[in-house]
């Protein structure tokens, strides 16, 4: 993990940031980020932390509970150990270095600094910045995994055709797809599954109920498999038996603004453009303000991980993010459609990890 | 949900804080007490937020996203919709009440609470005690869906025997059942399932792997389902093929610990003297040492819900709080027991939710 900490500093260098120690605190759970810098893995590590230095290095502290699965964990730490509140506070104090220490703000509680406030003195400096920037930009393993994930959820979707009946309720349809996401090889899912039918899809965070199939159902599937902690994210619309010209218009005007996205999505371009580019896209269609959330967000060990692709990123895409691009438009009481891929940023074209067919697909 | 609130009024009171209003954000992911204090279901509901009146009145303000979900919800709250960041401080503004602003200190994050700083002029006054109460005692909704998904989860344990052959993977055991559990009724897991054969046993929080079933081996499987949100939690260990006295006298331990903590789990009892307890009964046997967590903990929206059954739980035991109990003993390099339970805290003896058999089974 040295590698990822040498970024990490890179970047609050780049910031002109003056930082003598990082502290990552598993205090919220998970706290991805205390699994990214460790690489620690084999237990959950409650109250446990991490202290990394600007040499790149890096000291996990544990509790006895968890002794045995720091130990057989693959990163490059030394381990400490506390079987105490007060043992952990004194090896806090003491492992500190510096009068400046770096935190993310946004992923440790407001409990946790204020007791940390009691016994640290110096300035604390918030780094979420750097760290969401650091995680941002994936490596080699970082992006196999991904790509295995995303195979995984690819696969799954070339088999729904076969699992749709009339009378089938979303929750049977869930089911059967997340038995195939494990059955293909997934760990894990990514995320809960939508299998939204209808005007259910017209909801872009549904949950799937006992609502039953039927002719000309819009049927909105968002779902992925996790490999190795790591997610994908895809979703595919299809329709029951027919589709109607409303539908149809519907489905073409999301699979124009999608590809769009994919072509804006290079090195250099500032991220909230892409997103109001589809977005003035699908404005400009009768359509109009049916898009209603952001285009898309990183991909990692988090399905919504660091970075997003909204109107309020201001920052330029680089090689080797991760993200998803995934416009819908949503009618209330009518139905949605949403097409979404996870892809890599490449030098050129970026790289479209979910492989399975956007045609119009009525089965 | 307004008894909900009323109840947690009820303890601000009781510790005599004086608390005009209560926000409760969603800020980090999940928030359970964002979903506890409103019910609101069909959405993620990132950027959302809560505010609770002390005469058991809330409301709810969601971005335009989420909007449709929040309306389709069943809580009890008015709706109040934001499309921008600005908007949202300022129906943030213009809805708090009054000069005392009672928070979970432990469950928002740093930066969310330093941003509201900027806006609030008020005190602040970290109320997370006064929440883990409120949620601890669960009503009668609650512990159905509780009681449901023990069901299901120990139904699940009842067909693990059927499911051992030689050679199987910890992967694989751990796929069968979750497979089981879906079929049974689960809607999701309560969390990772621990397969854990032979000596990996002895990782309390153990992750599964490849590792093969042989002759002799500890089978130590944590596992449960979800009902309607809600988490049931169970672990038995069993011996395939045979066992050596080591083994069995490990099993015969643990398993008179965990009776002991059960008949002390009783309206009254404090919560430390119940682990503490257990903790000495393992003590005076040839396994000192070897109990290295926590003796339960309890359980509802989350797996591990609020309050503990720790040497540091200086609180009293209720009616209908609801928890595990599941000591452990734990010999590195050798393997590990442990048996677990979810309960329900009567008048008299607790309600054992989990029931399948805590005999010793070779299998």
């Amino acid at each position: 993990m040295r590698n990822r900490i040498e970024r990490l500093f890179e970047y609050i260098a780049k910031e002109k940031k003056n930082i003598d120690c990082v502290l990552v605190s598993r205090s919220t759970f998970p706290d991805i980020n205390f699994f990214y810098f460790s690489d620690a893995s084999g237990g959950l590590f409650d109250g446990s932390f991490l202290l990394l230095y600007p040499d790149g290095s890096s000291k996990l502290f544990t509790s006895t509970m968890e002794q045995e699965a720091a130990e057989k964990s693959k990163g490059d730490f030394e381990i400490y150990v506390f079987s105490s509140r007060d043992e952990r506070i004194k090896l806090l104090e003491e492992h500190i270095k510096g009068n400046n220490l770096g935190l993310s703000f946004s992923s440790i509680t407001y409990f946790e600094v204020e007791k940390l406030k009691e016994t640290y003195k110096g300035n604390l400096v918030d780094i979420t910045k750097e760290i969401n920037f650091t995680r941002a930009i994936k490596d080699r393993k970082e992006i196999e995994n991904i790509k295995k994930a995303s195979e995984i959820t690819s696969k799954t979707f070339g088999e729904v055709p076969d699992m749709l009946s009339d009378g089938l309720t979303e929750k049977e349809l869930s089911f059967k797809i997340e038995f195939q996401l494990r059955k293909n090889g997934a760990e894990a899912l990514s995320y809960d599954t939508i299998a939204a039918f209808g005007a259910n899809s017209s909801l872009p965070h549904y949950e799937s109920s006992d609502c039953t199939l039927k002719n000309g159902d819009f049927v909105l599937l968002d779902f992925a498999g996790r490999y190795n902690k790591y997610c994908s994210d895809m979703t595919r619309t299809f329709f029951y038996r027919k589709a109607n010209q409303e539908q149809k218009k519907i489905y073409e005007t999301v699979l124009e603004a999608q590809m769009l996205g994919i072509d804006e999505l290079k090195p250099g371009a500032i991220a909230k453009d892409i997103h109001n580019s589809v977005s003035k896209y699908i404005d400009d269609t009768e359509f109009k303000g049916r898009f209603i959330h952001s285009l898309g967000h990183g991909i990692g060990l988090e399905t919504h991980d660091t970075l997003g692709l909204s109107p309020i990123s201001d920052y330029m895409i680089e090689e080797n993010m991760v993200f998803t691009i995934e416009p819908g438009i949503y009618i209330p009481e009518f139905g949605g459609v949403r097409i979404e891929d996870t892809l890599v940023v490449k030098k050129g074209k970026p790289e479209i990890l979910t492989t399975f067919t956007k045609d119009l697909l009525i089965i």
